[in-house]
């Protein structure tokens, strides 16, 4: 197998952008000084950029390249979800060193094309420069929206709903049981959780047709976790909000994780976790309609909790009336995590 | 001076994203899921990335964070300004260790994004993450341009003129003069070569206006160097080029820069350099018309050949009638620099 620093980068570079089939809004794709893309009329633009890095966003040993280009296309497509826009068109820069193996860095590609595909969008250029030391992958996603259409952060209002796809916290229940207790977390029991945390799919088929509804007012994709993404959604709504303790899913598989890797199981569901799930506002007489989006896409939608005017306000409700108050999430350079 | 690591990650993109100023073509800015941005009717958009390594690309002690923030985005306005596009929205993903103190981060910003606001642009989007080893800056600019109206690589046809701006070789002959003879490097006299290499101006104003005139039928911009970069161009249209060497723009800076770093002059001037100029294929009757654009936006435009028939075919012809072919270019990965 040859090593980049054989074929050299030009050639590297056409490998890692090949594939972007002729599409009509591909007016010129990977190999000029830059792509020339075709947006609709009445179209917003929508973009976004996220990265991945070796030994902090993967682990070799748990992630086969392929798996690594398909997650990194789910990081960033959810980003695109969120807005409920359709994703598009892809640029994808890395940094890589001069022995990587071509195989591998074909197997990354085939990877992101793939998943990036199954959601509508192709890749459009790239770069790829040498590097010494750990490798990574930055990727710019770019989708359309009508205009006025996406969804925002901002737009909660008091009395609305907040809806939740997904089991969350499964992420950050395998990203633990595989650095706390890598041979148990092989156990195929365990494989939901690994999934959770290494093959994460964004929920764009669901948010496109939840959209159309038109009954969501703010929205935001939960890469930090429930209560850190929930905090930055009411940030920028100035709402409070109320979630339900009863109202969570049942999730028995991670309730059995937390006692392995010893940690309580609420802050595990509702603390850091990249899910990739979507946390939604919607208009409460829309809740029929969400539930019917939900079921033709067969998404899980959970309605866990309301928004309040009171600015900042997180809580954790229980039934019997207590309140706990919601922390925030996760950040990688105060090492919180 | 706090370091990343007491800002956080969240602080940290909300820092390099800063100063996106409301603009009516960014609907949403950062500090969402992802921007919304506005193209007008009947524009294609135009889509470039391009990255900068610690070590590779720059170098701490030649480059401070404000110039290396500007040389990103010449980088990158030098591939949209190729395409004869205007440029519009960037998206920055940097990496940089937990240590890298907020000051020049700032700095940095503060380069980038005057650099791209001097050409018309803003920050619209934006990742940080944490790395250990060397830091790398990698930036998306995405441009507008008419429908059916970007410069290709494709399009040179027999006769076509080969035109160039600025002058050639400089950045290189700086480059190995700060990594060959640094003390002779630092000498007033040397300056405009170190610019060169340092602080490259993409020819976005000379692009643009030379567009409306019509008179282009291919384009390249300038990073592998003068050979390099027109074999590529050469291939794209299926044609050779003879460079006539006395229509080579007088340059006697470089020349005795080629003395001190004992390198021959031809070479030096045509091979592996990241000048960020662009090469032309101009119709013959369109001359004139692509001088005066030059006179208007001061550029220095030189015609230095002429386009053939023979695909691949590049030589430097002498007035006596000499041919000498052209080589490639530069690659990184396989060290022919």
């Amino acid at each position: 197998v040859p090593a980049l620093r054989e074929v050299g980068e030009v050639e590297a570079i056409r490998l890692i952008t090949r594939g972007a089939a002729a599409r009509d809004d591909v007016v010129v794709g990977p190999g000029d000084d830059a792509a020339v893309l075709r947006c609709g009329p009445g179209e917003d633009l929508v973009a976004t950029t996220d990265a991945m890095v070796e030994g902090r966003h993967y682990l070799s040993s748990w992630l086969e390249p392929r798996g690594r280009g398909a997650r990194l296309a789910a990081l960033n497509l959810s980003d695109i979800a969120a807005m409920a826009a359709r994703p598009r068109w892809a640029l994808l820069s890395v940094g890589v060193r001069p022995e990587h193996d071509i195989d591998a860095l074909l197997e990354f590609q085939a990877g992101l094309a793939a998943a990036l595909a199954a959601d509508g969008a192709v890749i459009a250029g790239g770069n790829l420069v040498a590097v010494r030391g750990d490798e990574w992958w930055s990727l710019t996603l770019l989708g359309s929206v009508a205009r006025e259409r996406a969804w925002r952060r901002a737009g909660a209002r008091p009395g609305d709903l907040l809806a939740l796809t997904g089991l969350p916290g499964r992420a950050a229940a395998g990203f633990l049981l595989a650095h706390e207790h890598a041979d148990i977390a092989r156990e195929p029991m365990w494989r939901p959780l690994l999934e959770a945390w290494l093959h994460p799919r964004a929920r764009t088929a669901f948010a496109q047709a939840l959209a159309a509804a038109g009954v969501v007012s703010a929205a935001i994709d939960v890469s930090d976790g429930v209560a850190g993404d929930l905090a930055h959604l009411c940030a920028a709504s100035h709402m409070g909000c109320d979630v339900e303790a009863w109202s969570l899913p049942e999730d028995s598989l991670i309730a059995r994780a937390a006692g392995i890797i010893r940690r309580p199981v609420t802050p595990l569901r509702l603390g850091p976790s990249d899910d990739y799930e979507l946390l939604l506002a919607v208009d409460p007489r829309g809740r029929a309609a969400a539930e019917q989006v939900a079921r033709d896409t067969q998404t899980p939608l959970w309605f866990i909790g309301r928004f309040t005017p009171q600015p900042g306000q997180l809580a954790l409700v229980e039934v019997h009336g207590g309140r706990t108050p919601l922390g925030r999430g996760f950040d990688h350079f105060t090492g919180a995590r």
